[in-house]
């Protein structure tokens, strides 16, 4: 589909909806005047009622384009939830969705609240006995798969809905919504009834767990609406925002984007994967003005051939582990804003956010960017972040926790609390209890406490290296590698070592303009990282052994697995 | 005090805040670790937490200027808040405030809610009766009173606490603060405890009332906490923005600004009346952003003598009634930017906002300003807005109510719900089920409903003009006769007719650089305003009468009081 298309987008007839149509559902009977329960739907019906003719979504990269205005894709939703209806979906039943960020799972978002479901969005990565574990442990009643991925949900006797993803009236899915719009009888909006109970379950977003089962995350209509605010008044989005699909939709529920541009009223931009031609494309062409990503997403965006300074600027916004300052000037020089924010999938991804000092704009680029690499402070909505002491094993579960000094150095491990922090892990009271001792959720996240109140992760807590009874954070020493000019990507872990009992070794990728330099001399380039360490680091935290690597192995969501890295240290 | 402070804020090392400063409540036990009661409080925690340095708050156009960052802010509130808990003041007590728009009152807004106290701003345009009125129904048990308004206070029985608002040590407002401070021994924010229940009361809110006594309207925390987020986000504030105090912050809690103000972490300047020079000086010289006005005072701005063009965008939030073309066409010349929007104390101020497609661009500026002049459509985390065919006298109150069609021409009433409507009239349970009959706030405007789902106000009920049997909207009159270019301001009211029932008489302000050419010749400009009126408006709509006046009376907020000028027409 030509860019054009979706600059001059403009509805077609069939788009307009009729005069008068109410995008009202039934409130409970009993509800006081002056209670509404909070519920992320509302804001796509809102966005409908201002904006029925703007541009609300295009998949535009596909064979069979689509591009739907406000008013339609609402029309979409609704037959969405009618259908799920239809076929015997109760409240609190659980909806799985495998797919990548098309318009379907998108759908998904608002019509399965529609329909007072609760969304199971699953990795596309997984494998197909993985799958079959979260399909069964959610309790999912109903399973719309994308065609590419059918093979996860070989011999499973949950009714699923293929997507084809063209939008034409062959496809299951679209037959799907075709059936939900006969069966609502054109009872509209008032045909459904608005959830009573702002605390009901909304989310089930299952953690890629690097050890044991996936545990599912319980997120709540309360928690989605205050989280999804947060992100579209933090990141700055409003009606005339373009949102790039980059991250999954199936990770956190997507850090709750697919509400937050609906609550902006934005228009949105499906990608099938995370194609750099695809993105340089609509970045350049598309009026793209926010996307979201992980740091090595941003790398290969940074690197690819077609990168070039933007006309305008576009904000990013970038968790999942922290930008260097490498990364900071090279997306800053091409006119990207970096919005560095940090969350869990139990904080409904984002939850804090580093806020930029009107006075960092003055410092040089090396010293902002160890600023702005910090993990911030609790965002808009989100209530409680603080460093503590972590609680010792056998220590009682009620202890009060402790807050460590904010004087930068002492160690402690991040806590949540608030509305957007998830309910529990979905039947599982053992694990939810372990996470929520002491009354916060505990993140695992090993950080210190600047005197600013900017907390600043050191490490995960499994990811600490002890060398010679130091504490070395593995994050830390990434963070001065990534600052010698050849290196592309760096990943850090313990190995073990006789007298030292842990050292760091380093797995590097090259920057492939300056890999030339050291080819078939990788001896060479380790000693010169080294040297570069050694004047940046504590001796106990310099690399003892660097790797070059061709790639790193990575999470969905682009983050670096580290247990992948430790099982090949293992055996080294 | 020089607008150059203002621009160049730095804070005094006296305003740093000791490093590690938690700006935490104690949150009470039993509170699950997912949840947080909604609390407009949070905010300027929260803004000190993440902006201690930054400028929160200046009162500049006195004798003895102050100027806050929002640590020393901060503070302050705190020992507000401990200082009420030392005067008695239990949770769920009424404080009442008598002031303008000075720091103290809006310290109130945050430290009252501190002390898990009801904030109770009296208008200072009462009588003493009606001060003592409210005071005794409010049931307070503390008044705030600035030194300019003690008079409205002789002889209460409610101890009071006078503010200089000079902010220096002998005002005995800064002596209740400095004991408050010593009453907290140093406990800080943790000695205080988060109020546990978001429907607890917030704010009470005396309306002006017409006639009979005036209403107690409650708030609630979680009613402010959502109100004031939509109010920030819709009106695009951030930490960059400055808001200048023109609306009352005595009127509906100033429309939740005081918490929008600091939910952005924007800096705000007080202003003791709505004096043009010094709000001019302040558009000019101290980099205003944002500030809130009825038309009237707008109108008084633009005709100025020190009005001119902005070199940057300052937007205002016109509410009380609609703009009108020669309005919206006079700030957009002088680079102020109107957000119309909506709402009344009952629904925490603003509620709709007449979203601006932006197809409206291109139109002409009288066709454009029709569209700006409507109401609008619900605003984020406002729920329902509709048009109602009125519910008729005898009815059962639980009757379902109808939607008018939306066709632009049949009139109802616009009725409201959800979390951004008042919980009651305080202790008037008659009242609260009359204004809440068919489960929605009924607010006695009536409008019409277009098929775009704008809704725009035709008038109050009771100004209505019933001439020859036709409903003629007294609003749509004053719009027509206010585009004549000799007009200034005008108000329509309806005056009996022995012939016609009622018809329509004008009070009109001429504009003061057109009024000399009408010296002497009244007689002959009402000719030439109803010739004006005949081209645009059906006979049964056109003034039967036109008075000149020097001036109109207003409420408070700008609000031309018509109950007053149908006394007039009474005895004619």
């Amino acid at each position: 589909m030509a860019n054009e298309a979706l600059k001059s987008f403009k509805p077609t007839p069939a788009s307009i909806p009729p005069p008068g149509v109410s995008y009202r559902l039934r409130v409970p009977d009993g509800t006081p005047v002056h209670y509404h329960a909070l519920n992320p739907l509302a804001f796509v019906l809102r966005a409908a009622q201002i904006y029925p003719h703007k541009l609300a979504i295009v998949h535009p990269d596909v064979k069979h384009p689509v591009i739907y205005s406000y008013a339609v894709w609402a029309q979409r939703i609704q037959n969405l939830a009618y259908a799920l209806i239809k076929a015997g979906i109760q409240p609190g039943n659980t909806v799985a969705y495998i797919a990548p960020n098309i318009p379907a799972i998108a759908e998904g978002y608002h019509g399965v609240l529609a329909a007072k479901g609760v969304l199971c969005p699953i990795n596309t990565r997984l494998t197909q006995p993985e799958v079959a574990y979260i399909l069964e442990h959610s309790e999912a009643k109903l399973l719309f798969v994308d065609h590419e991925y059918t093979h996860l949900v070989q011999g499973t006797k949950i009714p699923y809905i293929v997507i084809n993803d063209t939008g034409k009236e062959d496809c299951p899915y679209e037959q799907f919504l075709t059936a939900g719009r006969k069966f609502s009888a054109e009872r509209g909006w008032a045909g459904l009834e608005w959830e009573r109970n702002e605390d009901a379950p909304c989310g089930l977003n299952y953690t890629s767990g690097t050890t044991g089962r996936p545990k599912g995350v319980l997120t709540t209509l309360r928690g989605s609406y205050l989280g999804a605010i947060a992100n579209a008044y933090e990141t700055g989005m409003n009606r005339d925002s373009t949102y790039l699909w980059i991250l999954p939709m199936f990770h956190a529920s997507g850090w709750t984007f697919p509400w937050a541009v609906t609550f902006a009223a934005a228009a949105q931009i499906c990608l099938r994967s995370v194609s750099y031609p695809h993105i340089w494309n609509h970045l350049i062409n598309s009026g793209v003005t926010h996307y979201c990503g992980a740091p090595t997403v941003q790398i290969g965006l940074i690197n690819d051939p077609l990168a070039r300074r933007l006309e305008k600027p576009v904000y990013t916004i970038i968790a999942g582990s922290a930008p260097t300052a490498h990364l900071i000037g090279e997306l800053e020089k091409i006119n990207i804003r970096p919005i560095h924010v940090y969350g869990l999938t139990e904080t409904y991804g984002p939850s804090t956010k580093c806020y930029i000092q009107p006075e960092w704009d003055a410092l040089p680029l090396e010293e902002r960017a160890k600023l702005i690499a910090r993990q911030g402070i609790p965002f808009a909505t989100a209530e409680e972040a603080r460093v503590v002491y972590p609680l010792q094993e056998g220590q009682s579960p009620d202890a009060p926790l402790v807050d460590v000094p904010k004087d930068g150095k002492t160690m402690g491990e991040i806590v949540f609390r608030g509305n957007i922090v998830m309910k529990e892990y979905f039947k599982d009271p053992e694990a939810t209890r372990k996470a929520f001792r002491g009354g916060h959720f505990n993140s695992g996240d090993l950080a210190v406490w600047h005197p600013d109140g900017y907390i600043a992760i050191m490490d995960r807590s499994k990811d600490i290296i002890i060398s010679g009874g130091e504490n070395a954070s593995s994050l830390a020493i990434e963070q001065e590698l990534a600052s010698h000019p050849d290196v592309l990507e760096v990943s850090v872990v313990a190995r073990s070592h006789p007298k030292w009992g842990e050292r760091p070794m380093a797995f590097v990728i090259l920057h492939p303009q300056r890999a030339a330099k050291w080819a078939g001399r990788h001896g060479a380039f380790e000693q010169d990282l080294k040297a570069h360490a050694r004047k940046r680091l504590p001796g106990f935290a310099c690399p003892e052994w660097v790797s070059v690597v061709q790639e790193l192995p990575k999470t969905s969501t682009g983050k670096i697995q580290k247990v992948e890295l430790r099982k090949l240290v293992a055996k080294l």
